[in-house]
């Protein structure tokens, strides 16, 4: 073979720097916090913002928000969209960018917040990194699951074609801002699905975390992440420290794993854990499944193919399984007992992680591993124990039934 | 004003390295020629890759591309999408994630290719980035324009809204492959059009460059880049080193300008220059005017303004005009004498440098400096003077009329 002549050839070469903060704050929509007010980098808002609000946040903090923002003068406009994964779509993209085109968003010094769940933060997200190739925005995580994931994540998606977030960017906004009052009136299930996330952080690197959420994990979702009322002995609520410290564990884990692997060239990532079989699944489990409970599940799956090989004890996956029903998570579903579906879902990942399995394996609770050699055996293996998970007994601190059955 | 009460702050910083190569090759759909089996990072391809096709190329030279194909036995699928302004669109980005989700697309190692001019080369760029949220692509232009700007950046982008390049992204392919023997089946007013930018980047920064197009502008066109057959005494046609020396010159140029700005951190860019009232222009008009023309359009009317100002002569005024003529490119258009239109034009590019003109401005041929102070009047009286060339007497040297009437 003749190589290819050569007459010129030119490079370039060029670094790019991010940084992005995560801010916990308190009573955000109180007109005295001016959290919302500032622009990234300093200084206010030129031109209008748009505020782009989830559905629930609109019916529930609608009043709120917009008082808010009236009390200062400030030029913005609303777009309301809804969350929920089956919105997470193009379609809503181009919503949030014909909003952007009317109100003539800036390059830099209008960025759009987006107040709502994972779904809105990973649209708006979408929609801010494409606008103009790019602009900041601000993102206000009010679900638990976005509070403590989304809220570290730079990256945003959509779900196309079947599969989840196969179309997105690595944009994440100079500035997220969280407030657990918004955990209040968000729903149990969804806190679950939340918690969810925590638990595989948990798993993967943070032991003194997965006692936190044995120990008060359940009581954590009842009082849905708020401080006890005053005279609570604090037989019900949890003290608002616990709250924080689980909230910050997890930032904090994730913040750690992400930083030297912001755009995942090393397809190696701890993180990856219970998100290996989870994504068909879920897609497949739309709307029945939310993205917790898969990944919960997923955890569990994986805790099963490790347990079989003996990296883990018997023991560990016990409390692992007891953990996640304690947390009111179903270890298990008939989509992860359907061997084809659990193999076509690795195939996919395979290709994600470009043709190396890189399965996160836990070694005990808060250790993980990689493996690159599970075979159809052993995930038929673990389909079958999956199985036996299924009509389990539940542990009694939990209060609810399978997941499935909640809507 | 109470500040927002901080509890704990997270920051996240990482650094990204960017590096491309452009590389000119010559017979690059001979079998003997592999730059197109190569895999940028080394080896071959795992998986099949999709291989988008201008419509144009499909046309013109599908059969030698299958060809190459197949006598490599490489597993490659086919997509033909179409060029032109027009087709610049989410539509057909989706249509290319379509089928990268029906081959199956690897994370990394399966890298799309993509032959034909800027529309599709900014329309797979696109799909590309955001596919698995961004895997790596090889880009083969096939228009001068493509060949001497497009090949170096780093943008891709699509039409929204009625707005050039609405939405987009950064992500180079890590390489481009270059040959101008692509050139020879293009379109003569494209190659004019493809003129349109080597003449900005000529009045920018390089009067070497100038001086090369007003001489053998004209002749380059007329003989399509390509080498004069043998035994051609060379009246015609123009030596092949003279067509490698001006595409050379103007992608070094736009490489020594993207290098320390590759995100356009710095909104003051002097490759800009035509592009500040062209974007509006050029969407108007639509298909009427090419991008390259509305570019030269731009470049006159900004240097109409710098003759104004006295930052150039009147004399380097009449050369531009005179350059631009030669070249096949008409100096203006009715829309550049529309007031009301420039001055929107000019909002919104406002609003894209965040609230900045940064008008980049001749201060000679082949020398700029940026402005932030022109005025209302001035861009009525640089209006006033784009309707006097509007019909001024063609040069001898140019083979066309007006722009608008080829079509
Ligand atoms: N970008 C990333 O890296 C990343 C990381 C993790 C998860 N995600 C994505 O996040 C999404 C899941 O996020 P989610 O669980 O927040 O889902 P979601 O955004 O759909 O929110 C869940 C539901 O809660 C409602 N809601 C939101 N805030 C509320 C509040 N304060 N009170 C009452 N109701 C409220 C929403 O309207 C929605 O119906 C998934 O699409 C997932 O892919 C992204
Ligand atoms: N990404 C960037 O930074 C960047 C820079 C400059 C321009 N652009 C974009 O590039 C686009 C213009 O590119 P273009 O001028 O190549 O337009 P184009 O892609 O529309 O091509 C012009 C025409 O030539 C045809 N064609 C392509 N190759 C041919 C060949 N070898 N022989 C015969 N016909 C051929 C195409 O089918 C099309 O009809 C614009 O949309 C512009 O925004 C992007
Ligand atoms: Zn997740
Ligand atoms: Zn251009």
């Amino acid at each position: 073979m003749v190589s290819a002549p050569r007459s010129q050839t030119w490079q370039v070469r060029s670094q790019q720097a991010v940084s992005y903060e995560i801010v916990e704050t308190r009573g955000l929509l109180d007109p005295r916090n001016d959290a919302l007010l500032a622009v990234p980098g300093g200084g206010r808002a030129a031109g209008t913002r748009l505020v782009v609000l989830d559905h629930s946040i609109d019916a529930l903090y609608g009043t709120r928000i917009r008082n808010y923002f009236a009390h200062h003068d400030a030029a913005v406009e609303y777009l309301t969209i809804r969350g929920a994964e089956e919105n997470k779509n193009i379609e809503q993209v181009m919503q949030v960018a014909d909003k952007l085109n009317e109100i003539g968003t800036h390059r830099l010094s209008s960025p759009p917040l987006v107040i709502g769940g994972g779904v809105v933060a990973d649209v708006v997200g979408l929609a801010a990194s494409l606008y103009r190739r790019g602009i900041p925005y601000v993102r206000v995580p009010t679900t638990l699951l976005a509070q403590v994931d989304v809220s570290v994540a730079a990256k945003t998606g959509i779900n196309y074609g079947g599969y989840r977030n196969r179309l997105g960017s690595y944009s994440p906004p100079p500035r997220t801002l969280i407030d657990r009052e918004f955990l209040a009136t968000v729903p149990e299930r969804e806190l679950r699905n939340g918690m969810g996330e925590i638990f595989k952080m948990a798993l993967i690197k943070d032991r003194r975390l997965f006692e936190l959420l044995e120990t008060y994990g359940a009581a954590l979702i009842s009082s849905r992440f708020q401080d006890p009322a005053a005279g609570d002995d604090g037989v019900e609520g949890v003290a608002g420290e616990i709250a924080d410290e689980v909230i910050g564990r997890a930032i904090a884990g994730m913040a750690g794993e992400l930083e030297p692997n912001l755009w995942e060239k090393n397809l190696e990532r701890s993180v990856d854990y219970g998100h290996s079989f989870s994504p068909l699944v879920e897609m497949r489990a739309i709307p029945e499944l939310l993205h917790g409970e898969a990944v919960a599940m997923d955890c569990v799956f994986s805790a099963v193919i490790a347990a079989n090989r003996e990296l883990i004890r018997a023991e560990d996956l016990r409390r692992i399984v007891a953990a996640a029903r304690r947390l009111g998570l179903a270890p298990s579903h008939p989509l992860f007992c359907d061997t084809d579906l659990v193999l076509e879902a690795l195939e996919d990942t395979v290709r994600h992680r470009d043709g190396r399995q890189n399965l996160p394996m836990l070694t005990g609770i808060g250790e993980v591993c990689f493996l690159n050699d599970v075979t159809e055996v052993e995930i038929k293996q673990a389909c079958d124990a999956m199985a036996d998970l299924l009509d389990g007994p539940r542990d009694a601190a939990s209060p609810v039934s399978a997941a499935g059955a909640q809507r």
